[in-house]
């Protein structure tokens, strides 16, 4: 039987909802797997969530260096989030010697570099499966599985709160401030939503996966970013009429002209295996050259889910003790021969509404054509409220720029009111 | 650089795929993964198929005795099918220190125990990836990701042969001969279809992946299996009235009463992820204490992604040279301690025609009530042919046992004509 000693920094609710299933599942793992794993330590300034959870007092540590020093500890968990004071406990875990296993994106996303480097020189485990998309084994799929194959393009619904706000949308026909008020009372939303709602949580996986899979770093300030608190019922329901089902989608693309990556609302085919992933749940849709397509499924976020990812990795690691391999080493920086995509290519929803009837379909199709896009599908509403017409088109692939171009003409020609929406479709 | 030699016994559809994807990503292995993987010899008695690969005739062995006596040889691919010659060949090649990948299902089902323990007696590694779902990271999801987790249940579509037939026979309402005569000419289907379509393959691959999931063997003798050649359009049509969709399922369930494992047709609620899981495609879906719900979807069979799988075993046995760990030692029989349960609780549709409508509802319901069994769902149709009247069940759960027993019963009632489908609900 192999002894592990484990120490786990930050009681929240991932480091609670872990000590619970390492403590649970004591047995289970003594008999499968021929390891008695023992939480030795805990950093938690709330000495109270510590005691509630049956932690004796005496393995509340007062410091990172306690638990640094302590010889009983062999793998440290970092499931504080942030960047400080994680990034200094995770350095000094692994200056100490001992492997790290983190679910922390932002942590991860900025500073792999230095985390791997420091790994690598004190020949410590670095895991980080819990960081992206929570107990779905993506991460893994892509360093052990995938690697074979050149990943052509990844479409992500990587978020958790956004994809509940999405869905309830979408099925009580309800706007997106109803929804994330009740969103926060149960509990899927922080108080301040912004990391989930304005998609910087998934802008950091989206550099974290989007690295591994195209075997460069992509730095998360080169992702386009765009959250949800724009979408409006109206045209989750015009979207629906057209065929399309409305998610937060981080996109991530490795094509000849380069690599494109972003975050924001799109609208997806309603037969698209990524349309009917709903609520909280999380999908991870990549394609390989020789795979071709795969996805990932489960749940993205919560106590369990993600300290299965992470006691997933306390396993693989206490198992695999000469693990030195990186299958991909994040630079710093992007490769200066990395080429990134700003003006992207995509097809386009525009809501228009229009002061009167009369030629502004014509209008609309003569500044469209201006730069080059030409129209998939219409819908001609009838009149809305005080003679306003909504004219939804969707729009054949074009440039990013050649919306925006076309979308301040319309905007700017008299006779039509205004563009009411723009979104993406996939 | 460090150089990988490979050896591949047999180009079949998936020798031929693997080899393609190793030369054609050469300079992408040597950039990622600082590997120059070479194929260094070939086992195949068709020399034209070799050559038409592309492989110098000096590389095509003539003996497993060769290859494995082959300095330059690090890992051997075995990718022929079948037991024999394979398990011949494979323990040859472990015990000549040569690590091995194979996509053999039926071997490793059979035979895991021995090859295992030839490995762990020589120091090799054996990976097996791509013996089940193709290019889906199933096998290392059990064993390096959802380790920490008691799996409870596992329900998958894991052929692709007779995925494809039901959707289409759903699709076109046609007949399950008309579809196979269409497969086969497709190349979805094998002339001698019935590996697949009774059930054989998804049995050897639940066999695999329950034993992994469950962490006791379970031998394939011990999985009930039913194949798909009794299903008809009719019951297809009936059951998307009642919102199902059928799918032939590999089932393991972890329950206190004991393992559960079986193949066979059943309907599953049209929301159900699987539900949607179409034409060749397959997917695996896992529900663990921790974890939750987990799907993994993908191509499960074809050149490329089978091939993708090895590929991503080749680079992982080439990148952690002490592999030694296996998560799960598989035994050569069952524990034991470990119970199957024959008499599984399920829902059953039952569609039967009777001679004439009076009381025969009534008749039938004080069947099923005598066994304990109710009813969820009824539909009474329309007059069929000569009188016959359809009447289709859907019962709430029940036993194995006591569905047969009231089947019977029915069967032997003079007044109803007879039970025309039996099919199990999930």
């Amino acid at each position: 039987m192999k002894k592990v000693g484990v120490a786990i920094l930050g009681l929240g609710v991932v480091g609670g909802g872990t000590y619970k299933i390492l403590t649970e599942h004591s047995q289970f793992y003594k008999k499968n797997h021929g390891l008695e794993i023992v939480v030795e330590s805990v950093l938690e300034r709330n000495k109270e969530r510590a005691l509630s959870l049956g932690i004796e007092e005496s393995k509340i540590a007062g410091s990172i260096a306690e638990i640094c020093s302590n010889p009983e500890v062999d793998i440290i968990v970092e499931v504080m989030g942030g960047v400080e004071p994680a990034k200094s406990y995770v350095l000094a875990a692994l200056n100490a010697g001992k492997s790290v296993v983190t679910s922390n994106k932002e942590l991860y996303c900025k500073y792999s570099h230095e985390l791997e480097k420091t790994a690598k020189k004190n020949h410590c485990g670095l895991f980080y499966e819990a960081s992206c998309v929570g107990g779905v084994p993506v991460i893994r799929a892509l360093t052990d599985n995938l690697q074979g194959n050149v990943i052509k393009s990844m479409l992500g619904i990587i978020n958790g709160t956004t994809n509940y706000i999405l869905t309830k949308m979408a099925n009580a026909g309800a706007s997106y401030v109803e929804v994330l008020e009740e969103a926060k009372k149960l509990g899927y939303a922080e108080a301040n939503p912004s990391a989930d709602v304005d998609g910087y949580d998934a802008v950091y996986k989206l550099s974290i996966l989007s690295s591994l899979a195209f075997h460069t770093k992509v730095p998360y300030t080169e992702i386009y970013r765009e959250g949800i608190s724009e979408i409006s019922s109206v045209d989750i329901a015009y979207g629906k009429q057209l065929g399309y089902v409305i998610k937060l989608l981080a996109i991530g693309k490795n094509t000849e002209k380069g690599i494109e990556v972003r975050v924001h609302p799109a609208f997806i085919k309603v037969e698209h295996p990524l349309a009917s992933v709903n609520d909280s749940f999380n999908a991870v849709y990549l394609t390989g050259d020789s795979v071709e397509d795969v996805m990932l499924y489960g749940r993205g976020a919560g106590a369990k889910p993600t300290g299965s990812a992470i006691v997933g990795d306390i396993i693989y690691c206490a198992t695999h003790p000469n693990f030195v391999y990186s299958p991909f080493e994040n630079t710093e920086k992007a490769d200066p021969a990395t080429k990134f995509i700003k003006n992207f290519e995509s097809a386009y929803y525009l809501r228009i509404v229009a002061a009167d009837k009369a030629g502004v379909l014509s209008k609309v199709t003569s500044i469209l054509g201006k730069y080059g896009i030409s129209m998939a599908q219409v819908i001609q509403a009838k009149e809305g409220a005080e003679g306003a017409v909504p004219l939804v088109i969707i729009t054949h692939e074009t440039y990013e720029n050649s919306i925006n171009k076309a979308v301040a003409d319309i905007n700017s020609a008299s006779e039509i009111a205004k563009v009411a929406a723009v979104i993406r479709v996939v």
